[in-house]
């Protein structure tokens, strides 16, 4: 059983290698009726044997939007490589709005430069999941990576980009990611008040300025060196509703754990105060609960990150991860190549020296996904007879 | 759509409440013939209003020595709640085997004492499940903690003790888990070479004696101030096949992550380095390849953990969770009740003043169910064609 | 992948041997407050050993009385051995209410007769799954049919007694099934008036009393052949809502299909006017469109059996299923034992001579299930955003 | 939750509307290494407003020869739209190998004329689905029938021919579908002997060339009256496995019910001898045992149809679905509007008089798709240990 799809009810399955003719994604679920601005193209497709064909094609401003924040060559400390990145909606809306039949988007691949990969016919890269994929299929498609390339996250974006959409219109819900570390460098970032227009307005995607400016400098030195870095991002989701999670084994943050970790190169996921509860005693930890102004019964602090029991509190939901540094490196690495023999593996297509900046689309875009699934299965089992 | 189930392929449903009649699991997918050593026992079951009925039942010696593990009152520093915990095995046995079809286990609920919990009624305790369970469900069977409590492992240990069993069977696999710290005190524990033995020798299940008896001191330290500790566990899994994990969403670490933080009061979830990997270099963190004695490539060292690219590489895997201390202490606490009155709580049933000695035994059973998942999935789509 | 769940988001797995030590069901995704009627009692459990152990169990009228009719033994037409059949909830109730937990109701094996099913050892019965489950799995539990007895529809007809109870709540819907054929006597049945107490009211539970008569006196005579007969079940549900069915594949008819065919001895499913459409032409199958009373547009005629294109029109459901003859008889078959030896079988255990008597509350169950779970299934995708 | 997707292991995802830009359909679970002959093409695609890309794509023989199967516009006796149909491969194949990752099939969509169906916004055609997408959805994208059109197995056919080239690697198994009966007219089919070759030499697909002839001329009547008939297709697959199948519910037979269910306008379907068997005795219906050449136990007769308990025996399985005449006729009709005004309904876009020939290539692909995916479930649970 392959392990494409992701989510139950609103349900993603992406499709494609990094370089193959397109990447995809098909949205399964949405419910009908959501309004995407989108604009028809007729679009011309002609091949090489002279067959040509027709279609009229549509694009959408609210997904081009977040899949412009994931898109690599964006600023000097990115790889150099340019997807034209333009997402083709294929299906499932109608007259500018979903019709509840499957959504998908596709991007065609472009400026794909394979020979630079054709070198790992022979070696697989340290760190890298060539090695894993050449062993489980007994097949590789190394160009770009394949199917293991951060490519295959803009399928999850652009289906994110429909998630967030819901999750604003049920519940005015809000998701941030920011960078929080690269390397040594720590960012000091207030959850509570963290703006996406903050976010956006560095290269490092650090809302700390003075810290970013660090960090910036520390990603062209690694740049410089061939080398990459690793780092952590932050989560804070804003506006969050009671009452989303299925214990007992589809917890909220069981999923969401789960959601992150399948992101290229993560290696933590923590929530709440995370690995720091360790030290902490129950009396330090508990919180309260208090009443908000209405008179409603809440948890007066937040260690837990918004959820107990796999249940959503309607508080501020907050994690973190870590990612491990850029596997692809240009410095020169001993190694063995596939038949054994000792090799010395130096540049290795285009890369990120440090992924974090562009991974936050994508963290934002799982942590959507998560929550629109579970905002469906809550409805599905507890809407009903409760009123 | 309910969360009770996990794993796709080997699959488990927990049912069962604290206090209610019993505890379940049901197991889906397990292959015929794997042998189970049971015996047999005639039972009769009395009810108050005369009516009988008779049945033969199995119990089976190799899954109640795990359960015997997460057993409460095993030692001085567990909660004194004695479950009787006997295993009784329902269906999908004969003759000692396996048949393919759904095997259920069961254990009778004994020496409740749900009035120790009426208070409940009014109030939710800080940290604990309860508030949301009622939120999202306008209904909680608060009694013992209901679905929440720690009780509801019981049905994944059992399920494990099998799940291990399989893995056994096919790959020689062991898994071990152990506690690595306990509020500020930490362990050194080489995960080469630890063994079963050295964990289940201390209360604690900490194998690095001098660390273990000062976590027992403070933990009793805990028990006599009515509060709780947290701390960290590690896993070890050794003889591990090459090829478990089907990405892009199914990692195998993406399934261990959800399956960890799925065990009650989990906050963080690390594989290989974990966080540290956010202050590493590319070229210090990869693991380059060599060859083993047999001339197969394979990494030459395992910062990794175990996994590239969401697939399993053949290493040992290496995880670390930490847990929280537990929300239930008897140390009293200022919070409101459901009404939003100002209330002081103190004392709650009983509890572990520091769960993690016996989550040993869910932390292993979860892993295992994982990877056996893993292991039909992988035979499903990559056993046919390759030879 | 085992096949012992059904239904996505209102979920049931059977599980148990015919002559094991018990039947059950898991129910998952049931909506929390559904009220059920439930009586608690003490049951004490004894053991051989010597050990022993208490708990409460509950019963609840409501499930009782569908089993009842399923319930072998009920009258001289169907199979003598008797079964206690009480159903016991084990979980997943509070206080006469489900809580959005998984339900376990369980019923413990007796009048269990193992011994008559010795001969199976070295022979299968010609038309008995026995043949098909030893070549599948290795292993076959032959005593009393193992799984495949029609025993496991016992946690069927339980869980749809639930659904029955959801959907009676949600839309007063109301599911009907009736004998309308066996062997060569046909019965003439209005499904828009039929009633359930016309169906209860004879031991064939077929609605047309001349026609049931006749049929009682062909059972009768093939008991005394030891012979056995087959049938056809006539459906009909009443105030369906309009919108259940997920097209393209899990159209509510492709469910029914499904879920009728997975009851034992069934060989065809038809909806409408089924098989009798190859001969007509599309004007004369077409229902053409009118108004209710309210001005509401729907269809004038009920030729499509209350579904287009896979999605219920809220006219009446009407389904037919016909069933085989029971393989096991009394009859002697000449065949060849498992070591392919010449053999004569005569007699095995005990049997229904017509199970469609019996059927009736299976067949009914299994529509209530495939409806239950489309109604949560609608309401996930489409109850959100069109208000 | 949507229910576009179908099976579980090998897994089919469709979408696309009929005069959306392109149909498609994502393979999930598919084997690695199947070798698959593709042609590759470099193809331009040039948007209205001057964006321009480039990419390759592939196409494969092996599939397209299924698809041109089911094409409109063969003959002269289906409807006279033409669809380009080249089906072209987006993902998942690799040097003419599956690489285990999801295959993304795609048609673009062509000679669409979708101002035929401007009439449909206020009136939806009796015995369509139109009607029932509206109610459910709030939403219908009217034009060629949306989601519903028959233009939706394009996915399933392409989809079909790789778990047919599965199917004949692993078991030389054959599936060929034939047109039994239309209208009045029965064919005298042999399911032992029928070949592909003799389904294919008629423009009606039914082997039996007389009742072909009867069967073209009455088409062609129904044609000239703008009306349309139904019909009955047989099913033989021969050179099945012994056990494929996962009682208790998804049963072989009890998912081909519901595969053959979901295609449009199927009505009813059988196995074995269906609907016969209600008028037979055990004695008459039973197949007793017997040896084959080799010694090895097998059915001596099939009146079971291939499968026994929901598991296949080895014998052919044999299936019949009788389709409705199609909904859309030429033919005036009475009806009312989406107002509930009394209208006449005349002609709506082009239709098939009979889909029964071009449904062949649907029925064989959605059994190819059942059994495909339950080789892999078989192989998953029973391949391990047996051995």
């Amino acid at each position: 059983m392959a392990g494409d799809s992701f989510g139950k009810l609103f349900k993603i399955t992406t499709w494609g290698e990094s370089h193959g003719p397109a990447m995809g994604v098909v949205i399964e679920g949405c419910p009908p009726l959501v309004a995407l601005k989108c604009k028809e193209e007729k679009i011309v497709l002609r091949t090489e044997s002279g067959k040509e064909t027709g279609s009229q094609l549509f694009t959408c401003d609210e997904i081009q939007k977040e899949l412009d924040r994931r898109k690599p060559g964006q600023t000097g400390i990115t790889t150099p490589r340019k997807e034209q990145d333009i997402a083709w909606i294929l299906s499932g809306v109608f007259e500018g709005k979903t019709t509840g039949a499957p959504i998908t988007i596709v991007s065609w691949n472009r400026d794909v430069r394979s020979q630079d990969y054709d070198f790992l016919k022979e070696i697989d890269r340290p760190g890298h999941a060539g090695f894993a994929y050449r062993a489980k299929y007994g097949i590789y498609d190394y160009r770009g990576g394949g199917r293991s390339s951060y490519r295959e996250t803009w399928g999850r974006v652009a289906a994110g980009a429909i998630a967030k959409k819901i999750l604003r219109e049920f519940y005015g819900l809000e998701i941030i990611a920011y960078v929080l570390q690269i390397g040594k460098i720590s960012a000091n970032v207030n959850s509570e008040k963290v703006t996406l227009k903050e976010v956006e307005s560095h290269s490092t995607r650090c809302p700390d300025r003075v810290a970013a400016n660090k960090m910036e400098t520390l990603i062209k030195e690694a740049m410089k060196e061939g080398d990459s870095l690793g780092g952590v991002v932050g989560v804070v989701v804003r506006n969050m509703p009671v009452g989303l999670g299925e214990p007992v084994f589809d917890k909220l943050d069981a999923d969401l754990f789960k959601a992150l970790k399948s992101i290229h190169a993560t290696k933590s996921v923590e929530i709440g105060l995370g690995g720091e509860v360790a030290e902490l005693k129950g009396s330090q930890h508990n919180d309260p609960f208090t009443t908000d102004a209405s008179g409603k019964v809440k948890p007066a602090s937040n260690k837990a990150g918004g959820v107990l029991g796999g249940i959503s509190t309607g508080e501020n939901l907050l994690l973190k991860v870590a990612f491990k540094p850029t596997a692809t490196i240009r410095k020169e690495q001993e190694t063995v190549n596939i038949k054994g023999e000792k090799s010395f593996l130096k540049g290795a297509g285009r890369h990120d020296p440090c992924v974090l900046p562009r991974a936050i689309a994508t963290v934002e875009a799982m942590v959507a996904l998560v929550l629109a699934d579970h905002a469906l299965r809550n409805f599905a089992q507890c809407g009903h007879l409760k009123k």
